[in-house]
């Protein structure tokens, strides 16, 4: 996989890629059962027929299966027998770690450890879904339609996760001299592993063409891709919003890829304030170089007093 | 501040909350600027009205000078000269990658790591707008009652904000043995810093009565204040969603807020999917212990071969 540790890398991004869709799809879940009251054969069947099109993969199928498991005891559907409270072995976590030391932002990937860590505050959520008597909006709407839609957004989410995690590689590989021969790897996930997915096949042939691709966002077949999937997404968490269902994985993905399609974004006031209480400095559009400027309060405020910061 | 490193670690909490703020800060101007075409004046004059009421701050107080200020060699105003490649010292990072090893989420600053981080890819940002020929959707609907919205939905966010730093100090506190006085620390806050803030007042109430409440969100007061606000949050996000600005903040703070008021979260699937593919293990809500069951692949798909997993 590379030179130094990059085998152990690949893997640790591998397990990173798998959080995130493991999260999306639970989202799925949760706006379906919570959300459209679809039970467990129903949703069995839908995972059943996704995994017939362009997303089949490991994960879409063994999530049919699991809605179809019998508890031999209780003779319940054992899906609904297991406790909402999930557990992490910490590969999640350190691809978040190290992808925050390298400036490489993979917030698909940063959320799905969050929820699974809010997950174990099981008493704290019942306290607090008491005391906000939270409730789920019901669904109103063409159920056909919207589960169109909810396939093309989870498309959508699933091909920028991947993306993160393959832009988390060609950083990581760079700045470490890893050397990660980037189509060898998603050849091998091809050919069998968690996150096996047929998109694979597409990736492998852009990053064949282009190995050290930044972002696999860039390539123009993707972003074909996207934007037919696009508006689905945002419809999808607009209405997830409305609904009160949490799709923080589906939203972490989409605002990344507003930002990452932001020629300009709002970060030059994050600059200026940055310069006003810290003297940190900042470049600007017209000229290159580092800046700073003696801000000025407005006039009303001339008396208050600015805060000191060692940062 | 406590024993041990507790000085050191209650700064950094700090500064995540105000890597948090700056990022709801910048998301509010992005809709505001990009969305409703507002300029430079009339920014400072709404940031000027926030500053008077109950948000009185110093980072909204800071915001209205910066949209003021004039660059003296151009004449144009500074903050439309600033790049907008946003740096950053670590300490916002330290606090997403301290809570992660926690396992306490603070998805509101884990984004404002990365949307920092995003902002620095102005060349790939610049391409893929380029590919994607984004275009901020027009904002048609009353401006008034937009900015009443954004206010609230603001305040909502900034209160998430708060809360999950305290919820780090509060679980940082106890597992690190440092006896952080979270009141004395707000106390502190409050009389000046980058985070100092009007809000602070009913924060120092609310911990004064109960210093290790383990979250902000379980006082009464602020239910109370958050139930008013949050329609205005869902509202926001829906339309910027579909404006296709990125407002990875405020989506973090609700899908936060979301998910901590489930009694149910989607999570028991993700246990039967880690158990399913790699033993993990699950709790079951009937009885107490760990359990372990034996998948079994759908009929239809019994040919195929479960992947090797080595977690």
């Amino acid at each position: 996989m590379g030179k130094w540790a990059a085998g152990h890398y690949v893997k640790m991004v591998h397990n990173g890629i798998e959080y995130s869709l493991m999260q999306l799809i639970s989202e799925v879940y949760d706006i379906l059962k919570r959300g459209l009251k679809t039970g467990n054969d129903e949703l069995a069947a839908i995972f059943k027929k996704w995994n017939e099109g362009e997303l089949k993969s490991f994960l879409i199928e063994i999530t049919a299966s699991i809605f179809k498991m019998v508890d031999k005891e209780t003779g319940h559907r054992l899906v609904d027998l297991i406790l909402d409270r999930a557990g992490a072995k910490g590969t999640g976590k350190w691809t978040s770690q190290s992808a925050m030391d390298l400036s490489l932002p993979v917030p698909a990937i940063d959320i799905a450890v969050s929820m699974r860590d809010i997950s174990i505050y099981k008493e704290q959520r019942t306290q607090a879904a008491e005391l906000y008597q939270s409730e789920i909006k019901n669904f109103t709407g063409n159920k056909e339609e919207w589960l169109t839609q909810l396939y093309d957004a989870f498309y959508f989410a699933t091909v920028i996760s991947y993306a993160q995690g393959f832009s988390l590689l060609v950083k990581a590989s760079a700045e470490m001299d890893m050397q990660i021969p980037l189509p060898d790897v998603i050849k091998i996930w091809r050919g069998g592993c968690i996150i096996r997915s047929a998109l694979l096949e597409e990736f492998y042939n852009i990053y064949q063409s282009i190995p050290n691709l930044p972002n696999l966002l860039l390539d123009k077949k993707i972003a074909e891709l996207l934007l037919k999937k696009e508006s689905s997404i945002r419809k999808i968490i607009a209405a997830a919003v409305e609904m009160q269902i949490p799709v923080a994985g589906f939203s972490a993905s989409l605002a990344y890829f507003d930002a990452y399609c932001s020629r300009q974004l709002p970060t030059n006031l994050i600059q200026a304030q940055r310069d006003y209480f810290g003297a940190h400095k900042y470049e600007r559009i017209d000229k290159t170089g580092l800046f700073h400027n003696e801000w000025q309060p407005l006039p009303e405020h001339a008396e208050e007093q600015k805060p000191k910061h060692t940062p």
